[in-house]
């Protein structure tokens, strides 16, 4: 028979049971903290109406976006979590309570140029909470406590959220009659660490801004201390603009609760360059860093908006999320060899019967399965060096042997594969799980 | 601005939270139970090559399957979890070890015509072991038993998995020379419990089946008894045919390894008129129904195959798998009321600050999660009346209300919402703890 070549798409990622096995961990633990805050869970189809996912799209998404028809149908492939919850809470608005807090844990697309670490179906990990009419700014502070406790829970110290607000920026560049450039100026400060500050200069200058607006633009990015002190700083440069000054009081405000709801200082710190995107975020904006490891770019990365689903419905639906790209991270974070895909089994117990009776095998396993230790029985006609071999290969932690004199004698040996010590003990399944979890 | 209208495709599931919280757990604890049989995690994409996805099918999966090009490339969303399984064991031969054994939750795609309670996108919940050119028939009578324990603990007691063996059915039609009306033949027997015997008999004659042949098909087909009898009596058919008989012993062990797996009499019976496709099964196959609602149909189902990726690789794979159809599963049981989505929020306790002095509320809460009790805090500006509004529609167990009495008295009051009696602690989390395990 002709073989076809059995190839996975390029850009997709499809893993080794022992990285599935860490990735999926690492799923389990963001969702466990997503729930430890309350966030509901939402399951959206992966398809979608064209129309609905593409009521604001433009640019880049339409480019990427995976689009067909099937029948009459035109469909696509979503792109992110966000618009299919814009389209699910203007359609089950009566059946909601508000603010709505969910989560949801799935698989987008983006048709992206293919390159090492880009993905064109990646795991997005999102948490919004969704206002009817208005929504507290105190909510923008619980966001960061989230990605705080995530972050601990994938076993990292050192992170720093960075925090903003858009109306700082976007009141700045008004004030200063520089609305039109606000994406070059963004372009062009976001480079700062890397440039320096008068290269910086010299690009901002091309575009024709009068220096005593550079000057501000520059005094404002540079603000250095302690949050406190940003704030004051920000304060002194009195700038006359409402948006700027509501901005102002918000990240105040953001700052002030993220201390009381106990985010330890070290993690988060105003960031007056950051910005995410341009016509989406109109408040706070959050980015995330792992300190050691900048080179992975933002690990988190969020904000609020204005109104949800504004293409939809005409109920004002101001909203607060984030966002966490597992896929990408893990492979960051894998290739980098800063976590180690070295669990290969599921199961903690590989029970070998070496003996046609394998009734007492059996019920050890299955009684071992009763008390939640994930259990697997060698079913297959091998010698035991291969039956051994199996468990090595796949590191199943302990081996128990089951043959004749094991049960005449009522006596097991319990081996740890990794140091080759064995105990022993009898079939009772409660007496092994105290040798196990010693 | 005109509106879209934020709908969602038809045959595609989305769920209110309080439904999506039930089909997780329900989700959660089909894995769960996977996990205890030691399967190892995969997750592959949902898009793939054309040319891979499709490479044995034909006839309906062509019509039904979501095909599209991207630039030059042919894809498809899968269709099901087995083909992809296939490509993934062809692909990583050399990584896996043998025998392989695995399960995938994730959604698949078909284009059906719509009807209710049919789905376009569903999730399949599967199990396979696959072997390295052998696979001892024990394996088959392990899957029962996982089967067994993934509907007790979803809450099931009567159910039944129907076991049969293909080859039976095969070697008798060889034996009779019928090998050519196989599909027909089935079709027909099918429909015994349904229509009867006589009418059975008269649509075999249709067929110009000799009677001695169908005699004996109805004798095949009629045989009752226990297990022990049904495979005695087949015996006693002395079926001159090898399939027919090697099929037989086949059977006879997996019955005789399911009763040494500890599977309970009462949950498992030989049903010799199953078939489950005709092109794909080879040996052993299962069907699972639930004795109470039969209309449901089988709710678990699969069986052994000969070779898993004939069309990838010279390898030979042979196989044994389950699936649960979880999508369809669900929206039954919900539309039966057989299962009750209740629970409709993630948080088991509520707090509600009523003083601008929020930080020990604050505190409290982040001191709950860290003890894993999922904690929400009512962030907004509302009368204490919708607060507990709130509380009240999306039914969070208990209720903490932190004012300046209770910070400066050290005095809470946990209000269960259910009962509405209240009890009252200090503000230490263990304390509380114990008042919602009660």
């Amino acid at each position: 028979m002709k073989k076809v070549e059995p190839k996975t798409l390029t850009g997709f990622m499809e893993l080794l049971p022992n990285e599935q096995i860490l990735f999926n961990q690492m799923k389990e633990k963001i969702q466990k903290v997503y729930e430890r805050y309350g966030f509901l869970p939402l399951d959206t189809p992966i398809l979608e109406h064209s129309e609905v996912l593409l009521a604001k799209a433009g640019g880049e998404t339409e480019k990427q976006i995976y689009r067909f028809t099937k029948g009459e149908t035109d469909l696509s492939l979503r792109f992110d979590l966000t618009v299919p919850l814009a389209k699910y809470v203007a359609k089950n608005y009566g059946n909601l309570s508000f603010p709505f807090r969910r989560y949801q844990i799935g698989k987008v697309y983006r048709g992206e140029k293919a390159q090492k670490g880009r993905y064109r179906e990646f795991y997005q990990c999102d948490i919004d909470i969704i206002g009817d009419e208005t929504l507290s700014v105190v909510n923008d502070a619980e966001l960061p406590c989230v990605i705080y406790d995530v972050f601990r829970e994938l076993g990292f110290d050192n992170f720093t959220i960075h925090i903003n607000n858009r109306k700082l920026l976007n009141g700045l560049f008004e004030s200063l009659e520089q609305k039109e450039n606000a994406v070059e100026i963004l372009r062009i400060i976001d480079k700062i660490d890397k440039v320096g500050k008068t290269a910086v200069i010299e690009e901002l200058k091309k575009l024709n801004i009068e220096e005593e607006k550079i000057e501000k633009i520059i005094e404002f990015i540079t603000i250095d201390g302690t949050n406190d002190k940003k704030i004051e700083k920000l304060k002194e440069m009195k700038i006359n603009n409402e948006q700027f000054n509501n901005g102002l009081e918000e990240l105040e405000q953001v700052v002030k609760y993220m201390g009381l709801l106990g985010l330890p200082k070290v993690n988060f710190k105003i960031d007056l360059k950051i910005a995410r995107g341009l016509d989406y975020y109109t408040g706070t904006v959050y980015e995330t860093f792992l300190n050691d490891y900048r080179e992975l770019g933002s690990v988190c990365s969020g904000g609020r908006y204005e109104n949800l689903a504004e293409y939809y419905t005409d109920k004002k639906l101001p909203g607060v999320g984030i966002s966490i790209g597992l896929t990408r991270l893990f492979y960051k974070l894998n290739e980098l060899r800063i976590i180690n895909a070295n669990k290969k089994s599921i199961a903690d117990i590989l029970i070998i019967p070496m003996t046609e009776n394998v009734e007492k095998a059996f019920k050890l396993c299955s009684e071992l399965r009763k008390i939640n230790i994930n259990t697997e029985i060698y079913l297959n006609d091998k010698k035991l060096k291969a039956k051994l071999k199996y468990a090595d290969k796949l590191e199943i932690p302990y081996v128990i042997i089951v043959g004749d004199d094991e049960i005449e004698n009522n006596v097991l040996k319990i081996k740890d594969m990794r140091s080759g010590e064995e105990e022993q003990t009898d079939f009772n399944s409660e007496n092994i799980k105290k040798i196990i979890d010693k």
